[in-house]
């Protein structure tokens, strides 16, 4: 029996998100599925973030115990050769009994992309928040910025949690400009970006744990910033005393994705017989 | 009346194509649409590159001509109330009478994604060919400039094309390796490129004018040579003699963007009334 920590990228688009639903194509099901078909039997995995419908990932972690000869390599290949397209396994590694993808993820980071311009991109609108209207990002980066430490997040949740505390830590907070491909450049994000005066903006959060659209809310309290309809103060009064309907719409599912998780790497090596 | 130039970008994976077909939603028909809502009645448009089914553009050009009086922007604004979110208007410009999106052209450049590593990417699907064996890039480059200037390329057209004359001007003919977007940059295309080992490659093609599946044979035709089924001196030797069964298979349609169209700018200036 071996453990293994599988990395996975999916354009979620077209799923109803990580987690096996009664109806429709979720990433879980796929990779159940897939995996039960080399085991033979029913297998259980674990996502280290339970992705929404819509949102993306390019770096998710699941983890899985299975009794199988197999590489690593072949693994990966199986795999891919069942999947559906949009998801895709990049990465399996064998890693210590007792790796749990979720309970052992120190970090996770989320980035949310929004495309600022007249005119949406046909090639970003899988994967940006498209806001017409002129935003204040220099504003918006200072409300993202105070997010950063221990807070109580109740106001940025979701109603349907159901968590002990709503208390998370932040350890980075950012709204970055990052270059728009320009129509000659070989990006599918290419927008001729001299002629919509487009920009695309990533809020990239890494934190010990989020809750229920906790990224979303925020980017939508930060666009509430943005447009004049708040200040940057109103994050530390939402910090200081909840209150969702203070904090501004959860932004659309699309913009969202899990780029990554962070474990402590001497739980992740195989000679450490510690686990 | 004014003539308009009507810059385009489209995802084309779920389009027919530039031109009306008997079924399904093309460009062409999707713009005529919008803007004979405008006109008020059936308004017929000229597209620079007929591009075919599931074909991308991030810099189409189409001209027309319209009886209205509204400003430049507020028609561009109407438009994208209309068409659909996979097709944008990017801009509209006052053009001098005369003006023709396809006759007018002097050159079109088209862009060609290969992703080559052993796992595809669930972002770049609809945007690259994904071709998991190992390439010669560099044989393949040097085919690839082996295509410039005023050659025969009977060799690398689609029967059903009705061109009079075969010979077409290339004026830049490249394979470049572009970069990948890493796992946490803040790009759709995002691969963790180290788990993988994947590399973007992008063909990048300028000429007067090209046959029908040209650029996606041209691509067939390097990716066999970078497989080794062939050396670069092919394709002097298919200039030379041509035969379409000894040039490459015609390359996926996902891969192939035309991301811009260029025209004497004298032509475009109003004030050039010799037109």
């Amino acid at each position: 029996v071996r453990t293994f920590k599988i990395t996975l990228a999916y354009d979620g688009t077209d799923l109803v998100g990580w987690q096996r639903q009664p109806a429709g194509l979720s990433v879980q099901l796929a990779l159940e599925e897939a995996l039960s078909r080399l085991q033979g039997q029913a297998v259980t995995v674990v996502g280290a973030g339970r992705t929404d419908a819509g949102v993306h990932a390019s770096g998710q972690v699941a983890s899985v115990t299975l009794d199988v000869a197999h590489d690593v390599i072949t693994l990966r290949r199986a795999l891919n050769a069942v999947l559906p397209p949009s998801i895709r396994v990049l990465a399996v590694e064998d890693v210590p009994r007792g790796f749990h993808a979720r309970f052992g993820a120190v970090s996770k980071t989320y980035h949310y992309r929004l495309l600022n311009g007249p005119v949406a991109s046909p090639f970003l609108r899988r994967h940006a928040w498209h806001v017409p209207w002129a935003l204040d990002t220099a504003a918006m980066a200072e409300a993202a910025g105070r997010l950063v430490g221990e807070h109580d997040f109740a106001a940025f949740q979701s109603t349907g949690g159901d968590v002990r505390t709503t208390v998370r830590r932040i350890l980075r907070s950012e709204l970055r400009e990052i270059e728009l491909p320009a129509a000659g450049d070989a990006s599918p994000a290419a927008v001729p970006a001299a002629e919509t005066d487009a920009r695309l903006f990533v809020y990239d959060v890494e934190g010990s744990g989020f809750l229920r659209h906790m990224v979303r809310a925020i980017v939508g309290t930060l666009v509430d910033v943005g447009s004049g309809r708040a200040t940057p103060d109103l994050v530390p009064a939402l910090l200081e005393r909840p209150d969702r309907a203070l904090a501004g719409p959860t932004a659309p599912a699309a913009g969202l994705c899990l780029v990554g998780v962070r474990y402590d790497e001497a739980r992740l090596r195989l000679d450490d017989k510690s686990l």
